[in-house]
């Protein structure tokens, strides 16, 4: 601790000698990490589906406690003024507590990955040869706000075979603390290392510095969660492989030959099911062929929902209480009950318009004509493009791909959802009876 | 160019000057491969097939023009005091051009990888989801000496839709630009765009620099060729997810229960059919459990072939000629006719040992013991593990996927040899008739 004649701990340390504890701190993890993770490729399915139930049974029954700890938190983050969406998503009440403890349990049902065979095939000379999937190794979480997160992340981990190590926002840290002791609780009684998912236990922000840099020797994955900036910084800094999302500036297009009442429903969905998830579209491209005929209902619509709706000239000619969109608002992902409305020239124009404010996440076209959807599809260069679908499925789960860490708009490893399968790895296991090579 | 009074070009403008030129240049690079790259993710099989065809004909009809730029080069190189290794790495003659030509042809009958379904699968609500290959975008080459690279590379690069841009060594400049100008040609004549494959036109060191680090909106990926130095360079210093093969320190196990005809090929193929490959073994593991009756025949044949024995205190005894290890023979990777030797403690001995020296590359047990492979196999984590065959099998070609950029000892994204398939990416097609989501 600090060498400071006088000094009562951290908060009197001078800056370097804090640096050196964190350092020390996270050396410490990692090495832990590292170890757990040579255990945890080998666990049996068996027990990762253990440890993930029983972590569900200790977080539904410490509710009060992982309540009491939450409202500590929500108590200082408003004394701090943070703000209110922050706030909605560190809140904890009933209803989420047990969404978190049956998203463990729906995460111990899903198939595990590892040792599944991805692909055999033979050679000529009689080799055998088999891709076989096996975890990534450690993985470093650095998310914010919310205390979910923790359980989510820790199990999608666990159940690929993947140590994990969690850094969570400091607003959530009480939050945070009491989930992360049901799941050690649970990793010791399944026979698992604790140290399978470990909590960084100190809110110094030295810590996700070292995650970035200094850790590159025991982490093998970072995984951001959270706002752009953060996704922004540790995509910039890391030195370590990231599977990041950035924003999801999401397009529905509406073609001519779409059916109104399709197009009415998906555009009503895609935006305001939710208007906070990644996957709700924030710009709606109607084919100057057909907006005379569907323009006024689909604004219509938006409005009569309580969507504001920025236009281009055409989108304004067509309902006065359109506002005047600017260049910004091409690329804005609103996350909120705002959209973006333009007139383009058919399906090319719609493309077009994709390729250069789009963020390569999800877009949606309304079609009726077969040849327009699959030039769509083929032409724009997202993680998810549908036909004649909501642009909200963009979602794991909707997927069939169970419980998800994000969606990733990285081109690299893993592309969309991001669930047990995206976080593993393979290796090459060859069968000889002697074979040399010529 | 420089404002210098008096300059007469790059050799006396100042360093900050010329910077700004390589990176004006690197950039413009940059934005003719995104274009190209934009274009190549449309392109037909048939078009990218012609112009691999087309590129391996004009390389054989220019051999005489290749040749004698390759002489040039090595002329260059002698003077410079270039090592006979490199020296033969640099060299082309008449079998290695025509080799780089069939390489050619080869690529240019795989399939093609892009715009297939690797999964499909139905939603209960109807949903119809594919996972459809596409392109990584644009990657970034850098490799040293071996003028081959710039064929085998722009094409594999090509045949999987990337653009490529290629900074080979300043030693085979020469080379690499008359190979280059063959592939821009095939590629004219294929009607695709000559920046599919663009090498860099200049040996300035700062090239590379910006390909690190100034071109992350242009560059998707990196593939460093070369030393170790290199790579471990362009993993440290990338601002891009990189593809990089470290060192290739591959062991072979004899377990007691080997067959001693089959343990002598393996061993004597792995480390002497060519030493100078990234799948050469550098370490031969032996069991204690049956030293005394192996240890002297396996000795006896790596000497009577040429190898140098460096081994552990039971080695020594097995055979006088056998000279002393140390802790750093256990980690070094020769590529060259040196082997180590150590006795272990059956299977986990061997494991154990890997674990901690080897470099997680490729891996052999020879054993007629089922038990005791299946251990091997799922405990050693190495790119490639194999049973009773030879570490010289690590391979693109020998895996049946056809040529390769490298063998990936990265967990993350491809792993084991780096074929076409491994430089692409995929997105999810979703079909659907109207569905929303609740």
């Amino acid at each position: 601790m600090s060498s400071t004649v006088g000094s009562t701990g951290e908060a009197s340390a001078t800056r370097s000698e804090t640096h050196v504890e964190v350092r020390a701190l996270m050396q410490s993890l990692g090495r832990a990490a590292v170890a757990a993770a040579a255990d945890l490729a080998r666990a049996s399915s068996a027990a990762k589906s253990r440890a993930l139930g029983l972590a569900a049974a200790a977080i539904r029954r410490r509710s009060a406690a992982v309540l009491a700890s939450n409202a500590e938190d929500m108590e200082q983050a408003q004394r701090r003024g943070l703000s209110a969406p922050l706030l909605d998503r560190l809140k904890l009440d009933g209803k989420r507590v047990e969404a978190m403890a049956s998203g463990l349990d729906q995460i111990a049902a899903l198939p595990d990955p590892i040792g599944t065979v991805a692909a055999h095939w033979e050679r000529p000379n009689g080799l055998r040869i088999s891709r076989v999937r096996v975890p990534l190794g450690v993985i470093g979480i650095i998310y914010e706000s919310r205390p979910n997160v923790t359980a989510d992340a820790g199990a999608l981990c666990l159940k690929a075979g993947n140590a994990s190590i969690l850094r969570g926002g400091s607003e959530s840290q009480r939050s945070n603390a009491v989930i992360h002791a049901c799941l050690s609780e649970a990793l010791l009684a399944a026979d698992l290392p604790a140290a399978a998912i470990q909590l960084v236990p100190t809110s110094d922000r030295a810590a996700v510095g070292e995650m970035l840099g200094a850790m590159q020797e025991y982490i093998d994955v970072l995984v951001p969660r959270g706002g752009k900036s953060l996704v922004a910084r540790v995509q910039q800094e890391a030195r370590v492989p990231v599977i990041g999302h950035l924003e999801g500036n999401c397009h529905v297009y509406v073609d001519r030959d779409a059916e109104l009442t399709m197009a009415r429903s998906i555009t009503l969905n895609s935006k305001m099911r939710r208007t906070g998830v990644c996957g709700a579209a924030e710009t709606l491209l109607v084919d100057r062929g057909c907006a005379a005929a569907v323009l006024p209902t689909l604004i219509a619509d938006l409005i009569a929902a309580g969507c504001e709706v920025r236009g281009d000239e055409g989108a304004r000619a067509a309902d006065p209480r359109v506002r005047a969109a600017d260049e910004a608002d091409w690329y804005a992902e609103y996350l909120d009950a705002i959209i973006a409305l333009r007139l383009v020239d058919g399906v090319d124009g719609a493309i077009a318009h994709i390729a250069r404010y789009g963020s390569a996440h999800t877009e949606a076209i309304v079609t009726a004509n077969a040849a327009t959807a699959e030039r769509f599809l083929a032409r724009v260069d997202s993680a998810i493009v549908l036909h004649n679908a909501s642009t909200q499925f963009a979602d794991g789960g909707e997927f069939g791909m169970g419980a998800e860490i994000g969606i990733s708009t990285d081109r690299f490893h893993a592309r969309g959802p991001v669930g047990v399968e995206q976080l593993t790895s393979y290796k090459y296991v060859v069968q000889g009876s002697g074979q040399v090579r010529p």
